[in-house]
């Protein structure tokens, strides 16, 4: 078999079949094709799409491409939860411990849920779950493969980063993807997410797929046809999958970057929080507890969240989680002990009226400008910088009231940050209409 | 600039600019921008295609990634013609001889055309000039541009192979190319003839731009896209291109080969030869003429090219090129003295009728199989083996009648290759009607 046969059929939209593809995966992963024969691949894909069977056999190439974790010696579902990516999006450690929580006082027939979660790190204007959690003194997201199985036994959860030994071949497509502008592919992020995901040996997932102008899939038709390629790749290799599409037209919840994110977790787990961030949470984890069998339907999951956030039992699941992979337990009950930026900032509204939109992708462009984030591969996050929206869509503001402070430590780029951050608010005199935080669900059936 | 940006925008559809598609064709010719990006660029053209303004750019860029010829010491015209490649497709010894020739007897305001031809080797199923004048004994293709610029001067001809001084952005593109799948773009395929081209110091190009079963454009809609947009991207350099659609259904002339080759180019040049290639050869020579200011028409420039084939002056320059290059001057004279093969065989009909039509791709892959072409790379030519077609389109043959003769020395494939040339004939009761040979001619007002 030759690579140059097999880019030319895909570049021709002809099938390629099983043998095909597992030779590419292989090619790639070994470094016996080389890089520019996986490019052009890559770009015609971009260009030709893949069949229902052909992304299947690609994520299930790139699955096995190294380890894939079994869990089936823990009695319990195993059940994730992946999101695309957004601004203020840390939904993960909040349903992490809620699910987690769950353990004890399970009804007759229904099962325990564990979550073992494998995470990414910020990516342009989007956080990432590791950086928020490594914003907590000495919370460890690398541990090795033995370690996270032993904190998710006696957890519920475990949070760590990609390590080498799961689906090497995404490693080596993603960086070729990066530099070669051919990341945007739904199929080929679909094989991504899916292959790193199925390799966490999980029974089922959860995707919260997000629209609008801070995700990636800017538009709702683009947000569904990633949504519905997963849920069909997930179906064919036999794990139940659930995609809900969710609003990212704004941040969620009130705060932006990473020790401020964790901080707005606490909050929810404390009870209270903002109300997206809090709804959103109970929303997902309902399903993780309805596809792992831990509720009968998705009222008495949401009801479920609700008590393990309010009896505090979900907020001392991860207490226990911090202490098991190394952080200070007790930023839990005093969030202080968390990084804080030196200085803050405030940007202040020209005018009286309402917030009818935040232009949701550039405050997470200030949150990476302030250090939050990376610009480059080799960039240190800044742990404690970052934004709190103070008014959100539909909030009324009083001219000169503040929309969003900014919690900075280097002022080198704070006029631009704080310029940006202005632009991105528009005011106007009459409040939006609403809208609702979850536009679809697919999967379901 | 950053080469995934300039990706990403022709991925996009986007229009490129000077400096970007200047940044690109820098970068792979030095190596600063890796082969993964250049292979991920080339499939976003190949899909995505190139405007009018993005090809002359392109074309421009590589042209000038190398040395540009000058021959404007040269009193005259020069003029070169391309082909884009066939089976049995062997004018260009013949037309580089009968341009050259017309160097005497000049009317007044007439001008003398020389004939700067820088060849190629075969390619897959079609020929390669290079090869078939390498069959002339000590003929040197490869000679330094000095010599090649002393022989022009002296016959008025020469014929050489790519030097590394000439486009080395076409040779980088074309390795890659090569192994990508994106050979067939004809955006890629213009950009790489006319830089080449054009690099030659030529004032005008007349290109032969083949279709049909044998040609790599098989449809005639492919060939006219092409040939158009070599057209145009001459016209923008400040080039007169004329392009000759012709067919390349059936091998050009009887034989296929590299020796054998030569032996019916010496027919055509000796006032015989088969009437296909003799009728094309004068075609494209008087295209040269008029282009060149030798002629004042066409008319008068088949004229022209039919005298000096009759006079036997196109015959003797071609004998002082031969000389010039190193190679033996007595074949003209004596084509026993090319080398042959020791053995033949003939593939014969199996019933009475007419030939309808020859597989003409499958001639051209028979004789890359008795070793007259490459199947790798590395492979050495026997410049002996080929073949002979004894019946072309449209003759009548006898059950048991000779339809190819197979010159061969080794028999290992010999099965195969007679039983793919035997199925290469298709016969019928009643003879087809004939088709012109030139299709449509562009360029030409």
């Amino acid at each position: 078999m030759r690579a140059v046969d097999v880019i030319r059929k895909k570049r021709d939209a002809a099938e390629l079949s099983r043998e095909e593809i597992e030779f590419l995966v292989r090619g790639a992963t070994t470094g016996s094709i080389p890089d520019y024969q996986i490019a052009a691949f890559l770009m015609s894909v971009v260009w030709r799409g893949l069949s229902h069977e052909e992304l299947a056999v690609l994520t299930e190439a790139m699955l096995r491409s190294g380890e894939v974790l079994d869990f089936s010696a823990l009695r319990g579902s195993k059940i994730d939860k992946h999101s695309t990516g957004g601004v203020g999006d840390k939904t993960s450690p909040v349903i992490a411990a809620v699910v987690a929580a769950a353990a004890v006082d399970l009804p007759l027939g229904r099962k325990r849920v564990y979550v073992p979660m494998i995470s990414g790190r910020g990516l342009a204007h989007s956080g990432g779950t590791l950086d928020k959690l490594e914003s907590i003194p000495g919370f460890n997201v690398n541990l090795p493969l033995a370690e996270f199985r032993g904190v998710l036994e006696r957890c519920g959860c475990a949070l760590i980063g990609q390590t080498p030994e799961i689906a090497p071949a995404d490693k080596k497509l993603y960086a070729l993807r990066d530099v070669t502008a051919t990341v945007e592919s739904p199929y080929l992020i679909c094989a991504s997410i899916m292959s790193k995901k199925l390799a966490e040996g999980i029974d089922a997932l959860v995707l919260d797929v997000k629209t609008g102008e801070g995700a990636f899939m800017k538009s709702e038709a683009d947000a569904d046809h990633l949504a519905r390629l997963m849920v069909e790749t997930g179906t064919r290799m036999g794990k139940r999958v659930v995609a809900l599409i969710t609003a990212m037209d704004q941040p969620l919840g009130r705060k932006v970057g990473n020790a401020l994110e964790i901080d707005e977790c606490l909050d929810v787990l404390h009870g209270g929080g903002p109300p997206d961030l809090r709804e959103l949470s109970i929303e997902l984890a309902a399903w993780m507890f309805v596809l792992g069998g831990r509720t009968a339907d998705l009222a008495e999951g949401r009801a479920l969240a609700a008590e393990l956030i309010a009896s505090g039992r979900a907020r001392d699941t991860f207490r226990e989680v911090i202490r098991a992979q190394g952080g200070d337990p007790a930023v839990v009950d005093d969030p202080g002990r968390l990084p804080r930026a030196q200085h803050w900032a405030k940007v202040k509204a020209v005018r009286a009226g309402f917030v009818t939109a935040i232009r949701c992708e550039q405050v997470g462009l200030a949150s990476m400008m302030l250090g939050g984030g990376r610009e480059k591969k080799e960039d240190a996050i800044d742990p404690g910088v970052g934004l709190v929206i103070e008014r959100k869509v539909g909030e009324a503001v009083e001219a000169g009231a503040t929309l969003c402070t900014v919690h900075y430590n280097s002022d080198a780029r704070l006029a631009e940050v704080t310029d940006l951050l202005s632009r991105s608010f528009t005011l106007g005199d009459v409040a939006p209409e609403s809208a609702p935080l979850v536009r679809k669900i697919l999967g379901a059936d």
